[in-house]
């Protein structure tokens, strides 16, 4: 297959973490292509393009895409849309990554706005939730969020396997009657059977924020301000809870006794709970496949975003949507 | 003082626990007036009004409350105006709850709309945070947010002696120029130094969902819709966590042995994650005191909320949130 084009130069730890991370990806055959600065990126075997120009983490991400034509970003968007590379990977400027992925590769044909998919870790299950909007739309209305679960029950079907994925509406109460006007327009036009059959998806109505890690929902959609909001407070939570443990675990001679016979218990959940296992998030409805990994990304973080692209790209996920979106709900 | 008007018949364990959790704060020194149907909550030597209806926990708020006049909540309320009561609490139907507060006892003049604050654990600290809205008002304008701010400085520093909270205000970033219409206009308002003075309170910017449970922020003010879905994914992330920890605890013998050694470490954490140390949160800007406990509250968290809103009527919260919105800032 093509390579995955990976922008060196994005996040907080580039581009050491960076280039470890396409290392680990290379050892378990999955070709990488660099996307940096020369100079930074210093003497490299890997196949690489150049850039002379990076995007900071807090640049304004529209002005920044359209000015900044030979940035690692651009560049790495660049290659997917000439074929050069089967996807990209940044851990950089959230919306410029996506701003450059839209500008460059486009949107797929029934998408009116591309979502930010990120996966949710059921803690006693192999098989993630999605949450889509994470964040690319602040304000959205009730048509694209019907085009959200779209796009998430393709992803989910098409990288878990789920086959028929039940979709969940994220508000404060199941009735029909809570939420927002968004919410309760969003509803009555998810109920409509034509898009579930079409999408081979399921909606089971609305769903709560504590429905998010549980067993009863698959694809939970909203839009990217509520989303971006719940996941964070539940990354902070995670993150909060796992840090107190580990303070509890080294406060005594009993407890660092106590926490070493409980380790191999508590590897899994852990596993499942740190960051760099997550992956990155995905976004859809861009016409090529472009995954966003955490600005804290470590080498880690890195290769496991690199796996999760390298079985998108393996599964056609572009083609998939494609395929989804074009299928006219019949009437 | 007046003693506490307790529903006896809200909540999925009524009013068996209802009635347990109105002993232990007998015996803590709270007085207690129990509102229920005689026949249900049978021969008690505890103070008590009669109702003769009960709200049910999925009734529909606004009608039940003005068609049911002799239901255990609107009768709660009506203690409260009627001074016989110096507070209610419960564990019923939450909308039901708010509107018969808002309907019997009315708003705290400088109000638009009453707000419900909850308390949030920070884990390593004895003071929780304080987010409001968390779900009274599923559409909010700027001008009620910065009202929401006001009384939840007030509420912070009334109860846990804070002298000057830093409110920050729920987005998607940092920057002035992330969120939604609403958010940005808010920001705005909240800016002014004039109700910061008059409120006693610092306006520290916008804030995201991983720092709700952290150290760099006291009230997180949002609207009640992004309120109600955070809090319920932070709550639906410790639970799922906490639960997960204590299977890992149970399987195998290692693990039991090693969980033994760690709980005295463990022991603060687990209090602070415990539903039942939280307490029910208290509806803002009406004019009395009303706490609202989860619909599952066990008799500890019945008596928690108690607690609590002893503390809340010892402190006297409905006058110093008066007198703060009384105060125009200056201009």
């Amino acid at each position: 297959m093509l390579p995955i084009a990976l922008d060196a130069m994005g996040g907080d730890n580039a581009p050491g973490a960076i280039i470890e991370g396409a290392h680990l990806a290379r050892e378990a055959g999955i070709p990488v292509l660099l996307v940096g600065l020369p100079d930074v990126v210093g003497e490299t075997d890997f196949p690489s393009i150049s850039a002379s120009e990076v995007i900071a983490m807090d640049a304004e991400p529209g002005s920044s895409v359209r000015t900044m034509k030979d940035s690692s970003l651009v560049r790495s968007a660049e290659a997917v849309r000439d074929g050069q590379a089967s996807a990209m990977v940044s851990g950089g400027n959230t919306g410029a990554t996506m701003a450059s992925a839209l500008l460059r590769m486009k949107r797929i044909k029934g998408v009116s706005r591309p979502a930010i998919a990120t996966t949710l870790p059921v803690l006693d299950r192999d098989r993630p939730n999605i949450l889509l909007d994470a964040g690319a739309n602040s304000e959205c209305n009730a048509e694209w969020l019907v085009q959200f679960a779209r796009m998430g029950a393709v992803y989910l079907r098409t990288l878990h396997n789920v086959e028929k994925p039940r979709v969940g509406l994220l508000s404060i109460g199941e009735e029909d009657s809570k939420g927002t006007p968004l919410v309760k327009e969003a509803n009555k036009l998810l109920a409509d059977a034509e898009w579930q059959h079409a999408a081979g998806a399921e909606f089971i109505g609305n769903v709560e924020g504590r429905d998010l890690l549980g067993h009863d929902v698959d694809v939970v959609v909203t839009d990217g301000f509520t989303g971006n909001v719940a996941l964070k407070a539940l990354e902070g939570t995670a993150s909060a809870i796992v840090n107190a443990l580990l303070q509890a675990f080294d406060s005594s001679d009993d407890a660092r006794t106590g926490s070493a016979l409980l380790m191999p218990a508590l590897a899994p959940l852990y596993g499942r709970l740190n960051p760099d296992s997550i992956g990155g998030a995905a976004l859809l409805g861009v016409n090529g496949l472009c995954t966003i990994s955490h600005g804290s990304s470590s080498a880690k973080a890195i290769f496991h975003a690199l796996q999760v692209t390298h079985d998108l790209v393996q599964r056609d996920m572009v083609g998939q949507i494609t395929a989804a979106m074009a299928t006219k709900p019949a009437s």
